[in-house]
């Protein structure tokens, strides 16, 4: 008797005799990339892109083996395609295909023990050995011929044609061999081969294709309540969509707008994170929820969903899309609080749990509590909330906090949505411990917040990106760079001024194909912490309504626009995976090339806001001609210089622009 | 709809709201070690051993987890048994259990958030803050009283006594947090923990326990029929038994008879392999079958089934036990070919296709067709031979070339052999390219030949010693060194005389705690190939009766003995895991040291068969006291040295004995 756990799970099943066929199944397939925890979590790639895949596939003794990459489109009409796979040596090998479009695809490999070319192997042998053959070509002869079954016409008749010819006495000897192992014969079996007893791998993989933007984005964060062009007055959507020249003309691509919803005013924060808020303080936009409604309602200060929509369709005008935050939890006033007890957790005095990470306590926030009996009601109507500002225009989530909730919901809420809309994006807040970070990315967020504003020297930022964009993680974890959030004013930019604001801004904007900033804080080098030490900005937006004097002439509007147009004329930085880092004589120059075949992008970095520094970068690694002279052209300021192999001087200014980006010349 | 692929998957299960509670699982387990292929095959182990289990485990928010790890031995009445994992910090955890008997094991993990963990951590939080905490007693009495229910008594009263104390007013406020968060409160409320919403990790994973022969064993191959005292005659079973105490003085514990079943005589092979045999010679005893039986039938010149069982019954006397070779391939003249013409491929002129690995033929040799479509009663035949010889008493198996026929048809039948008789041992004799090799080996050989045979300098050993110790590969491969066997007679040992073969010996039996000589050709050196750059012996006994001096002066029995002892004695050289390499400043010294906690064995090997080598041995990664003199004992020779710190001059001369064999001293 097998034994049962207590958990219910089946015995396993010992290896039996099988169904017809399995015990003569000779082939192996194991060893298989990409393959995300065995298969249980998707890889991911946006349309256009390819997915290699490889294997260790072999058989016993020493027949030849053949193999395929089988795919297709999910929720198609069943349609399975077929990719060749290579043999790379050592048993290794690999095929590819291209996803064409936003959905999810599946794929898995099949092995076969290949009697032709066992026989063709075979064959080239005993011929080098000059032993005679006259049998071996009697068996070529049926294995043709029995290809031909396989065949359509007129295909058919010339493999039965090839096999008569093989044991043809008229034929000499040597023509025949010689049309047994010609490329004519062996492409045509190729076509037909015969897979008896083949061998499917058992796990069918998933890659969830997205759309470009998932990897290539440009984000700027703002509050439409601070967008009034005048002081003193709260902004509104209409002027936020006054905004949206400024932001294309930065060349963003995505504005994110903190929640949009009313504002509760039970335990309001003030001005500072003060514990009360005084008299027509606004409140923060994440405790969300009053009277006035909740996740599917507008604050009517900034407008109406009407108002809100206009404000969509301006700015595809401007061929930018809005973003939104889903931030599921409550303020007190929320209408859930009244009309879904169940969904919060008491106290022992009967009032709600608020949130709290202790000592620190959020009277303001009440956390939805996912281990309610009423768990099925509310993921459902979390799930109606995403689908209303779909309804609305919305393709992007900015998602705040998810790892405060449980991972099963994320994985089954993303599911559901992109099972309808495969184009949304869903970006995930967690700045958590990094296997937290990881398992979001992997159950279903679209890209991810990093550590990227904490890591400011060169040995940190090249072990976090060698991690991000040479190991596994590449997969499924798309970074999204932000140097600043209305949460994060991290230590390097309070003492760094505007060089530091320009370096990371060149580093977020170079190392990652997705970042984003929150302006005008960052344009405007917004640096004044709280306090000395807290990585809180003084006079916090999230407290009170901001007005930002745009127009400041030491605003970084005008090289955030260059950075951004080198951006979309360099493929190279439109996505993660050529990066690759290369040393400079100075621990204070970073220096990282990205590649695609066509385009080389080579970004020097002075990470030091205070003092101009030099050295020799060594671009070894990218086999130039050490004898050929190449122009390399800054694309920030248009300068020009003549280089030599791979060593050659830098100098970098902080008080100008801080870095060099670089286009290589390509072989092209 | 879903798509099904053309091979009958069922369609991939997106994730759904699932059954009752599946939603409220937050705790999420991954990166699961030890895990073979995704629990496809199991792990290894003998009994007494432990298998260590690490995982990554955590849960979303700021809740406490708690995990376990489960196991139980199969076939058991169903026990499942329980062990703590601990938190090693950055969400990894390991839990470790013993493995007592021999068979199948299986182990999986199981995670839940804690409430009264997560309680306390808040709780320490708040009193450091010096907050009230009236409320949160109040819950924690709610969690002690509810785990009363769960506990038996007398515990479940002493768990409800602490929760009313908790909110006792006569209590001082003090006291009540003190108790709450004492460790007896702790202890008891870990043993009856509240599991709600446990998640199990959703693989079990199998241990395949062995005996402990399957980790630590020295074989001796012997030709029977090369044993008789006196030359010109056959050897018999009755000449081995008078062999045995020669071979338990050298201290081997296993003897491997190469086949002892009747040989064909159809294109029998003549001396040095010729094509044809001439008159009365014996034949390869691999070619198995004649008129006279086949797998289950003995030689008759060798003797009797009932001299057979005598032979193991006096050999267990001297405590070594017979291993028997299992070569699934016949002569032309094995009984099959008659009774089951269905098991064998037909060349286009209807006769048996013979065995060849082009351009080489072996006409003696006829493979077994397992793509037969009588494969079912093949692998019944099969088991039916291995059962035969386990009734008489075979507890080992060495598989001639394994690697020759399906894993399919290895796995099923080494299951099913050790499902009846879990003790037994099959040697993997596949020299083949490292893929299949370690493939054989995860689907159910105990232990594996290796290429040992090849790796003569020290960056081949360190590398693939590396590979074999300190990688997954350690899991579920078990080397067993050769330095020679009838078909492997490598170049180094053509050219290094007496001093090759001693150090060959050395490293084979203190590298590996299984290891093998093909005798007495080893111990005599016999060193003289077919022809130069053949790995073939000149006069192998594989066709023919060898007469060997063993009481030879140079024989290496007695260095052998002295050798074996050795093992047996110390712990560390009966296990291969506590392997490290040390540096030496001179490329032909090899040094490492093999370890328990209670044993540290140091060898330093000269790979110089021809010059006396010396060098500095680093011993730095023991972390010695370099102020601390110590001693250090040759097993060997039984020489003594002082030795001080962590570099210390070796000097070997290979005309000696070419390699140290120390023992350090031990904190013990």
């Amino acid at each position: 008797m097998a034994v049962r756990t207590q958990l219910g799970m089946p015995p396993r099943k010992k290896p039996g005799l099988g169904k017809e066929g399995e015990g003569r199944i000779r082939a192996a397939i194991e060893g298989v990339t990409p393959q995300i925890d065995g298969g249980r979590f998707p890889i991911k790639r946006v349309v256009g892109e390819t997915v290699v895949v490889e294997a260790d596939i072999f058989t016993d003794g020493q027949d030849a083996i053949s193999a395929a990459l089988l795919y297709c489109k999910e929720d198609d009409p069943p349609s399975l395609a077929e990719a060749p796979l290579e043999h790379l040596g050592q048993d290794r090998w690999r095929g590819a295909f291209t996803v064409t479009q936003v959905g999810r695809y599946r794929y898995t490999l099949m092995a076969w023990v290949d009697p032709f070319q066992s026989w063709c192997q075979s064959l080239v042998k005993k011929v080098e050995a000059a032993q005679d053959v006259s049998m071996e070509l009697q068996e070529g002869a049926r294995l043709l011929r029995e290809a031909s079954e396989r065949a359509p016409q007129p295909l058919a008749g010339t493999l039965k044609g090839w096999g008569d010819a093989l044991v043809l006495a008229e034929v000499p000897y040597s023509d025949r061999i010689q049309l047994a192992l010609s490329p004519e014969v062996a492409s045509v079996m190729d076509r037909y081969p015969q897979r008896l007893f083949a061998y499917t791998y058992p796990q069918e993989l998933l890659v969830v294709v997205d759309r470009e933007r998932a990897r290539f984005s440009a984000w700027y964060e703002m509050f439409p309540r601070s967008c009034a062009p005048e002081p003193g007055r709260q902004g509104t959507f209409a002027d936020c969509e006054a905004r949206l020249p400024y932001i294309a003309a930065m060349g963003f691509d995505v504005l994110y707008l903190p929640p949009i919803h009313p504002i509760g005013h039970t335990h309001r924060k003030g001005r500072n994170n003060a514990p009360q808020a005084g008299d027509g303080e606004p409140g923060s936009p994440w405790a969300i929820g009053s009277e006035e409604g909740g996740y599917q309602s507008i604050h009517p200060q900034l407008g109406t969903l009407e108002d809100f929509r206009r404000l969509l369709a301006k700015a595809q005008e401007w061929s930018i899309e809005v973003a939104l935050d889903l931030a599921f939890h409550c303020s007190p006033d929320h209408p859930y609080v009244r009309e879904h007890p169940e969904w919060f957790r008491r106290r022992r005095d009967g009032s709600v749990q608020y949130a709290e990470n202790p000592p620190k306590k959020y009277e303001d926030i009440y956390p939805l509590d996912f281990e309610t009996p009423g768990w099925r009601e509310l993921w459902e109507e979390l799930k109606r909330v995403v689908l209303f500002w779909i309804e609305q225009g919305i393709r992007i989530f900015r998602v705040d906090n998810p790892h405060t909730k449980p991972f099963r919901f994320w994985e089954w809420l993303i599911a559901q949505i992109k099972e309808a809309y495969p184009d949304v994006i869903f970006l995930s807040e967690a700045f958590t411990r990094p296997k937290v970070m990881y398992r979001l990315a992997k159950l279903g967020f679209t890209q991810s917040y990093t550590y990227f504003a904490w890591r400011n020297n060169k040995g940190e930022l090249t072990q976090y990106f060698t991690e991000l964009t040479h190991t596994e993680r590449r997969e499924y974890f798309r970074g999204n760079l932000w140097p600043n959030t209305p949460d994060i004013l991290t230590e390097y930019l309070h003492s760094g001024g505007r060089p530091a604001y320009m370096a990371r801004l060149i580093l977020a904007a170079t190392l990652g194909a997705s970042y984003g900033i929150y302006g005008p804080a960052f344009e405007l080098c917004q640096e004044q912490p709280k306090e000395p030490g807290s990585e809180e900005y003084l006079d916090s937006e999230k407290y009170e309504i901001k007005h930002w004097d745009i127009g400041r002439p030491d605003s970084l509007a005008g090289l955030i626009a260059r950075v951004n147009q080198i951006r979309r004329e360099n493929p190279a930085l439109q996505r993660d995976w050529g990066l690759r880092f290369h040393p400079v004589d100075n621990n204070q120059l970073f220096c990282y090339t990205k590649s695609t075949p066509d385009n080389v992008i080579l970004v020097v970095v002075n990470l030091d806001s205070r003092y101009t520094q030099s050295g020799w970068v060594d671009l070894e690694a990218l086999g130039l001609d050490p004898h050929q002279p190449y122009q390399v052209h800054d694309l920030i300021n248009d300068a020009r210089y003549l280089w030599h192999g791979p060593r050659n001087y830098v100098e970098l200014n902080p008080q100008g622009v801080p870095a060099h980006i670089f286009r290589l010349p390509t072989g092209g």
